[in-house]
């Protein structure tokens, strides 16, 4: 595969934690599993600790670490810059890459204010002009079960949509001891469920229906308006909390639900939470049409429910297909028919994706302005919210 | 069982469709399963038909056909009025029967309109001095699974609650030629999926809780906005359409989404749909608090979901508890462990529930107040898809 | 319905525990459910104890109580006698039943040995040439959701048929403090969980295969040999143990596992038992064919799982069909689409199916030759167990 | 991670097919999620076809290809030999790699006959005396949920164990068309449906039972006893056919049906199966004992039920443990709680507890006289299914 003369894409990474590393299971699964137009390479991952960004290379196998994110970009082994810190930083590195010449991938949601999502899409048209490729990493779009539901809804198996039900419901906070982790202060997070699921949850949806929301209603909650400070630093997820007796307060929300109307007349619910006991990583998402209905839960994410309502009804129901067969998205590189995926190979289908998007110059799926776009969202939840619950439109 | 001296109660029921149905069979069983302080009576049926009301009567089992309602309202062996009849009639006739000294079971939703609510309440309220009881049907309440969650929110087992999530979704009208039947009529149905299906999740949140919703915020939407007449009267659910050229307007909402908040801080969310293809009765039902969850299924009925939250996580998960266990609510009165019951037995334990509160002489649950309220939560509800989804406070 | 001069058929039921409830039930039901040729008359009911038999004929709505089963069975006013008792006196009722020119419905298994339920048999051809039908009541026959398998199997939807696979799985005596009931001794239940369990499952899986073994290999186990007797006298399912220190053995199977052969080369594999902890009622039966596949659970009874493998692998898996769709087998009768039928509702049917067999003079299925064949096969299971699970024909 | 000084593990790979490719990910992966002894360095792997091996090489990240394995096992750079051949190549490759003082990993079967076992068996023995150590690669083991289903097993949760009940269903065979591949031909592959998914099945009961079956009864079948033969050479599973007319003699079984009996009381029922339509990759395990139960799905394999029997009843049930916590076997070194993992993170864990064996001079399990003793209850089916299912001893 690898010909002297083949072509090579130099990834640099910032960030390295949770997020740091799926994408570097990702790059240094791709190569090895899809045929690709170049072959990736782990040049450099860049952090702040010199230690720990060091340690974060050896053990991810990128080649070299760097603790400025700048000097980074400056890298001529480096095409491409994939951007995993949180929220807050992700307009300067994004549009740094690009106006640098690289080619972005950048995590969701894809930025924390609607303002900065902006600065990144006019980043990304202009560097569109110069051949560069611009994605926002909702990878679950390439969960194969996912990308096969859209695939149905285009060849209009569904007919016409008249409902979309999304809940992505968590539960690591319900402990009201659980610390002041940085997920929980707006500073760094923008937002607490709703940016963090609820963005997944209305680019799914809109990704699914293949239209976009024209106005939210909402309701946000904050549960436990204060927890104790982390030990350490400003932690991760799993962040220990015993920080003594010094608390703080909780700036985000713990839970946002809300309901949306499509275009075409569909209409919608969304439902975000951390405080749903025994729900762990509960993405579930639903889809009715005249034709026929798909529902997805991302537990079971090999399995996508069908309905096929044009189908005698005493021989109709939901079945579950079990999307591992070959002719499914992604899954002629993979094992046989009943193999399972996990989740991390959605970064896996993603980085063949944006490899493939450079490759042919496009602009990948789901763009800058797809990532805008939820941001737009996300900010009218959030107006709608604020306005006790009124349907507030989002601007075009 | 029955010594010549046992008591009885004779019931008389107006209306002999889908629920005349579903109640004859209740009143029919009860008897034969239960213990009961009094022998229920199967006296007289009530139906404008003379002709069909009278084969009603034989099909399920009542002594005698009445065709004004009033008549058999006055009858000396008719102690308890069963009103089954759709929304509009439902005020008229309860408040004749309660003011003629009967005890009462009414259908839901209690009234088409919070006016004829309150004043169906006033009534109730007078005849309980009189010793007279008024139960309003949701008879989900009595489905052993809900019942037994019910218990297990009063023990404590879900800690604090944190959401409410229900769904209550049909597929019957999906085909834009199913005619515009009764149920599609504002005149004789008050509302559609809201009043049909969302009073029962109101009911069942508000039940399951244990608290009332202060507030929603709520959307609603009418898919398909004219239909083909019915061919020949008013036709039930299952009225064939046929109507030929002839349509018209469809003046109830086709589904209704909406939010909620509790006065504990609790919030939840409510969907009700008639255009869920493949889900053909399918009320879903989750209540998620720190110390635990709970989750059914009408589609299987005999089964709840209880998640432990005080257990370790390495251990604990959604359990399928079959709820059919002599400990469980109804059961002893049934069959061994594993053997399922059925939807017409909520009617045999609502029947039961009547029973009991006649002999007690209690005012039973659900109350005409927990009617009302459920209305005035849908009241809001369509307040608030009115003015744009606005946050409407339920009046107390 | 009830024209003076409607048609009547008497019925005498034998036996009135959990099998006789259950059938009264049926027979209280069928008529104010179903459009039958003749109405069903409850005449009486027969048991030892003139008290408890008294009882129960009030509690279930039998007219009169006998003490004597010859007696009840001379009587004109019973022109079907149903017989639920314990297995060991079914060819005694049931051979003088049908000499007396009664119809028969006899409980599972049709008798405790080959040679009795040939006898019956032989009754029965006699009968049936007088005009009388007979029956045994493998009611799982008429969960609807099992007739509709049965129909898509005669369909060809399965294809040429490659494996029938059946657990039926219990868990009531797993405690080895569990008294030792009359189903725990041979000379009252012929064999334990073989006989009560087995036979269900070998009646459905050449039900629905459409074809009967050619041959089984089998082991038995009987992990609790010896057990508390019961205080009073041999008692039902629940039979509360404290028997004090006296023990008795165990004369029965806990479990039997077999395979065997169908005469077209499809392989089947059952499994009895009522030692799998959690498994409540859990009959699970699942067929596999080159054109599709059908799976059922008795716990889901509304469900029927099918796999057609006709389509696209792409998106085949397997549906769940509710069956409760007016076109499933006695749907109609009942509630709309997604509305739960139960256990009881088997002996509805059951009794339904009697009715029309009577009605029409033509032999019901299951007949009592189905029930030998069920015991030849029985017969077979037991003499393979007990030679070291050699491979044994079944007469044919 | 890596220190210049840091040990290190030279693999070699023989056979690059399907499960080459898993293996690879096996060792590519497993440095870069766990913390181990020594970092396995992917040195060589080994086939016949000097392109095709040199592409794999390059394919699945190996540093050099080799087309004689006996030169590869003679590389200094190799200490550990992974052998992913056919079975009929595994008892001469093995041994000669553990006298030449190498490591072994060999995929399961262990060989396609006993005596062929018994001599890999030997030659594991004295290469343990020289600290080198030999592991079968029955994988399923390292499923987390199948690791942690053991844990709860040592603890106790299930009592005394009752029944074991495994069934591995496959259907990719279904079409009597699918032409004559190697897996279906005894001289390359022992036996089919029994080897190949049998032995996986009998493995895991025996693992999770925590002891050994004694003896068996078997019945097998093929379905299809002629197929085409394939286009080219003996191909892999996905061969097409389209041999034109040439067809050949299938030699092995389709499926094997056997039921068994453990040293303790036990019993067991087995099937495995290419001909069950709409069953994928379908292996399904249960354990019942009498303090409780567990169950699981390789279809679901990131869940585990489990049933405890000592809770009260009204509130007990089977539980969905979600297998990705923290506590788990191998999850802290994935993601967060609810991220699933797929079917090749069972090769990363091999590989670890490989590499960890290895650090630590101990025979890993499952040992080669592991499947040696899976080898002898296969041998033992194959002679009860001889011998008309007469029960078998399985020897010690």
């Amino acid at each position: 595969m690898e010909s002297p003369e083949a072509k090579t894409l130099g990834v640099g990474m910032v960030g390295y934690a949770f997020m740091g590393a799926a994408h570097s299971q990702g790059w240094r699964t791709v190569g090895r599993v899809f045929d690709l137009p170049a072959r990736p390479v782990m040049s450099a991952v860049c952090g702040r600790d010199p230690e720990a960004v060091r340690a974060a290379a050896d053990r991810h196998g990128w080649a070299t670490a760097e603790t400025d994110w700048r000097s980074m970009i400056a890298r001529d082994d480096v095409q491409l810059v994939d951007v995993c810190t949180p929220g807050d930083s992700h307009a300067e590195i994004a549009i740094a890459a690009l106006e640098a010449g690289k080619h972005v991938l950048c995590e969701k949601p894809l930025a924390n204010s609607v303002t900065e999502a902006q600065a990144m899409v006019e980043a990304a048209r202009r560097a569109r002009e110069r051949g560069q490729v611009a994605m926002v990493g909702f990878n679950y779009r390439r969960a194969p079960a996912i990308a096969y539901a859209r695939r149905m809804v285009e060849r209009g198996r569904l007919g016409v949509l008249r409902h979309v039900r999304v809940t992505y419901l968590q539960d690591w906070i319900v402990d009201p001891e659980f610390p002041l982790v940085w997920r929980l202060r707006r500073e760094y997070a923008g937002s607490g469920a709703l940016g963090d699921l609820g963005s997944h949850i209305v680019d799914l949806a809109q990704y699914l229906a293949g239209e976009r929301l024209i106005g939210v209603s909402a309701l946000t909650e904050t549960f436990i308006r204060e927890r104790p400070l982390p030990a350490g630093a400003v932690a991760g997820l799993g962040g220990s909390g015993t920080g003594g007796a010094a608390r703080g307060p909780v700036t985000v929300d713990d839970a946002a639900l809300f309901t949306g109307r499509f275009g075409s007349g569909a209409v919608a619910s969304f439902e975000a939470s951390r405080f749903a006991a025994g729900r762990k990583n509960s993405l579930r998402i639903e889809l009715n049409g005249d034709h026929g209905s798909l529902a997805f839960d991302l537990e079971r994410l090999n399995e996508l429910s069908f309905h096929d309502h044009t189908e005698p009804a005493a021989d109709s129901g939901f079945r579950r297909i079990l999307v591992t067969e070959p002719e499914h998205p992604y899954l002629d590189a993979w094992w046989p028919p009943g193999h399972a995926l996990g989740y991390e190979h959605t970064f896996v289908h993603q980085a063949r994706d944006m490899v493939l998007a450079v490759a042919e110059g496009t602009g990948p799926e789901p763009s800058f302005e797809d990532g805008l776009q939820v941001q737009r969202v996300l900010a009218a939840v959030e107006e709608s919210a604020e306005k006790n619950c009124v349907y507030t439109p989002v601007p075009v």
